[in-house]
């Protein structure tokens, strides 16, 4: 008896309406929506903060948490809208909406009986997943369906089924090839930034690579923040498939295309709980590689004590889930475990990050060699993966393509194509970290790194960040540069100047290696 | 590398500072700031909608979840408050605050470790209630622990160390008596008003039992409604302790005592999840009581279909665990199993309950005998655990303090001494609902009678709600009265009205008992 459906009346019997405003306030993804304490609906209805209601208009309806207010920002024949609840409705100021109870989200005694170790089924998983892109889930659901599958872990068959829901429930791309190549690194090493360089490679080599790349949610620079470095990533569907069509691959902003939106609403509720569920994370990364089309998918797995997978054991069974989950989906999916114990090349920030990336491409004598050596070893795996290189042969030919200059030739070619090629810029404040005392560098903690980049102002300032001048095992002498703060504003430099002052033992110089 | 702790400067390095503004509101327990996008903090910050923030002012200092917003509702220095952000800052309008990072919740950990299976111990234990009554955890957090504590239950240990935790973390009421008297229902059974009529019986007897209630959150009436509608039930703690070194005992509302907090905050997310955890359930139970300074607890555990206990095994655990905790926290309780298949007497929302009671306690002919029942077998065997009457003679001797007036007597001394006894009110509608067919009454949804007296205007209107004429396995008559739905409100009685259209199988009459 949690279904009721009414439509609320007035004292009269007539459709109750209400005027909407639109408030600007953003409530992170949940639709929120805004009464008057003393309007009629609250008063009849005993609505109360937190309670789930129905809105529409002539064209959406959608299902919002309210807030009751008793201050004058909403007068008692006025809705209050947040963004949320004003993109979903598609309203527009001044229109008529009206609000009614909503049933219970019935999928969600699926995620009660997940809590008590009952298997989800595919279509269980199905109508949760629907119920989520609906917009029928509030936060507190979301964290309880993650917790739920964080607990009582999934199987494969749950994995592929919740896999499969998400790929459902959003847009997909499909390419006329027959293979389509892709990467995805699962993260947590800040400056990894091998992608421009591999999708270079790869595409010069004849295979098709249409990369769509997600932004910075809370690392200091995302691949497509990256990117807009040096060239436009904000492409439509039909341009980004002209540029693949004249040059083989691109690198854009998937944001824009809507793939597996479920996907997009679990992770932030992951992340403020800071927990890596391994079928959620199977999910997300198979899901929305299926849905960009993809054929053939190489997953880079760092394995380090403060990135996302921390112990080879984990990245095992990870790699393992990966590789059965993509089977039953019929994806082509290889692994590959790399080492994740510091960052990778010199800069961290979008712009520190794309100059890395052009001295690699480039072939500068003084460019980074393990974001070179990385970018290598993922692009060969890939031509392997493709056909186009033999078995052990891939290496040696993309290493030939980089060398060569063909691999810049191309990057450049995929930038005119978005829609032209940029200069890097550089930051107006530098501000150098030098060493206290001689001895070996015995620790780098990738968070640390990050966190300061995030602070004097990446990925907002595309300039800003940390430019790193020693790695792990480097021996130093006191008064020798460590790394240099990148900031283009007085203020975000202090900030991370006040964390570093606070945060000495996260970037540690010892007399010998531990 | 979670911990920043950074105070929020401006470009000159000074502590920025922002303007309160009230902004009236609700946001369920959980306190929202709200900060202008173009604002300097949320600028150079970076913050992003759904950050935790720390606020202080000279009295306070809180952790707020913050929401971004992009009109005029706040300006770019000034910083919105939710009601309970402004509640929790103890804030007057104007005041400046200064605006922080914040740590992480470090007794999340504990959580995800639990979440993992791992076992909690009493410290976790006490670190998480802690953060919980500070306002350190958000919903999606509270989510999260109530789902880990329903995914890997909690033994008798964590349930033992959860309980006093959330006493420790609470105000606690002493008492001069050795043995202080308490009742507790589980709850489900609509009209389920023993309350007063126990107390009185039990107080006439000599025994002390000073009695908090709570008031309803999603039921028809709460207890503290049910006995507002006879006498004031605010009452501070001085008042309360004269009515009960006066009367031997008192029904108030508990609220305003601030016992438990923490098992307040968990219950609304509970109830948004529609999940009864058993570990949190005995917790929460117990840890009221032992705030009470209750040395002697009954508690009824009313089985049936749509109660709160569905089966008689699920009533046999929860006893158990009750009965374990209990032991381990030293206070004696005892459980008794009763008939949760149909609500209980014939009113349903406070005035109408009370009506129930005052017919059952004044000995009228005519009273519900199951509410009659009911009240002396929970009140015979408080006797017996209070040693004012021998094994096996407790319900004889409430029958008789019942019969002779006795308890009446005491009821009326109680409500003077609370501060005066009232009328019941009669509403203004009564809509007569009758049987369509002849046959035997085979089932009464719990919860469908509730939300019927909900939507007639109980609680919020004393006198709205049901009064049931029949109960199961009675003998009707096509066109026999059925219940009467009693609203102060056309509007609400149309409410009712309508859902009773749309559910029409919630009260069956078929040809012969299933």
């Amino acid at each position: 008896m949690n279904t009721t459906h009414l439509e609320l009346k007035d004292i009269d019997g007539n459709l109750q309406k209400l005027r909407i405003k639109r408030l600007g306030i953003d409530t992170f993804q949940e639709p929120v929506i805004f009464l008057q304490k003393d309007s009629y609906i609250c008063r009849s209805e005993g609505f109360s903060a937190f309670s789930r209601v129905r809105i529409s208009n002539e064209k959406e309806s959608i299902v919002a948490t309210l807030n009751v207010v008793t201050s004058p920002i909403v007068t008692t024949d006025e809705i209050g809208l947040s963004e949320e609840a004003w993109f979903l409705l598609k309203a527009s100021e001044g229109e008529y909406v009206t609000i009614s109870h909503t049933k219970s989200v019935d999928s969600f005694s699926y995620v009660r009986g997940k809590l008590y170790n009952h298997k989800f089924n595919s279509k269980h998983l199905y109508s949760i997943v629907k119920d989520i892109v609906a917009g029928n889930y509030t936060n507190i659901h979301l964290s309880a369906f993650i917790s739920a599958c964080t607990a009582n872990q999934m199987d494969i068959q749950e994995m592929s089924a919740l896999t499969d829901a998400m790929v459902k429930t959003g847009k997909t791309l499909s390419w006329q090839n027959e293979i389509v190549m892709d990467k995805h690194c699962i993260g947590g090493l800040p400056g990894n930034r091998t992608t421009p360089i591999v999708v270079a490679i790869v595409s010069a080599c004849g295979l098709i690579m249409p990369k769509t790349s997600s932004r910075a949610i809370t690392s200091p620079a995302g691949t497509a923040d990256t990117m807009e470095v040096l060239a436009p990533v904000n492409l439509d569907l039909a341009t980004m498939r002209k540029v693949v069509e004249k040059e083989g691959g691109c690198i854009v902003w998937g944001g824009s295309v809507n793939m597996s939106p479920a996907d997009d609403l679990l992770i932030k509720v992951e992340r403020a709980l800071d927990i890596d569920s391994e079928g959620l994370m199977v999910s997300s990364i198979l899901s929305k590689k299926i849905a960009a089309g993809s054929t053939h998918v190489l997953i880079d797995i760092p394995v380090g004590p403060t990135a996302k997978a921390r112990s080879i054991e984990f990245a095992k069974s990870l790699s393992t889930k990966l590789n059965e989950v993509s089977k039953n989906l019929n994806m082509n999916v290889r692994t590959i475990f790399t080492d994740g114990s510091q960052p990778v090349g010199k800069g961290i920030g979008p712009a520190l990050e794309m100059s890395d990336v052009l001295s690699v491409i480039q072939n500068q004598p003084n460019c980074p060699q393990d974001l070179r050596e990385r970018a290598l070893l993922l692009a060969g795996e890939i031509l392997e993966m493709g056909k186009v290189a033999k078995n052990n042969q891939g290496l040696a030919l993309a290493t030939q393509v980089l060398s060569s200059g063909k691999a810049w030739q191309k990057l450049q070619a995929i930038c005119e194509a978005q829609g032209g090629i940029r200069e890097v810029p550089i930051a107006k404040y530098q501000y150098e970290v030098k060493a206290n005392r001689s001895g070996i560098v015995t620790f780098i903690n990738n968070r640390f790194i990050a966190q300061l980049a995030k602070l004097a102002g990446a990925p907002h300032n595309k300039a800003a960040g940390i430019a790193l001048h020693q790695h792990l095992g480097r021996q130093v002498n006191a008064g020798d540069l460590l790394f240099t703060i990148h900031s283009e504003a007085k203020g975000e430099l202090q900030y991370a100047l006040e964390f570093l002052k606070t945060h000495t033992s996260e970037f540690r110089i010892e007399d010998e290696l531990v």
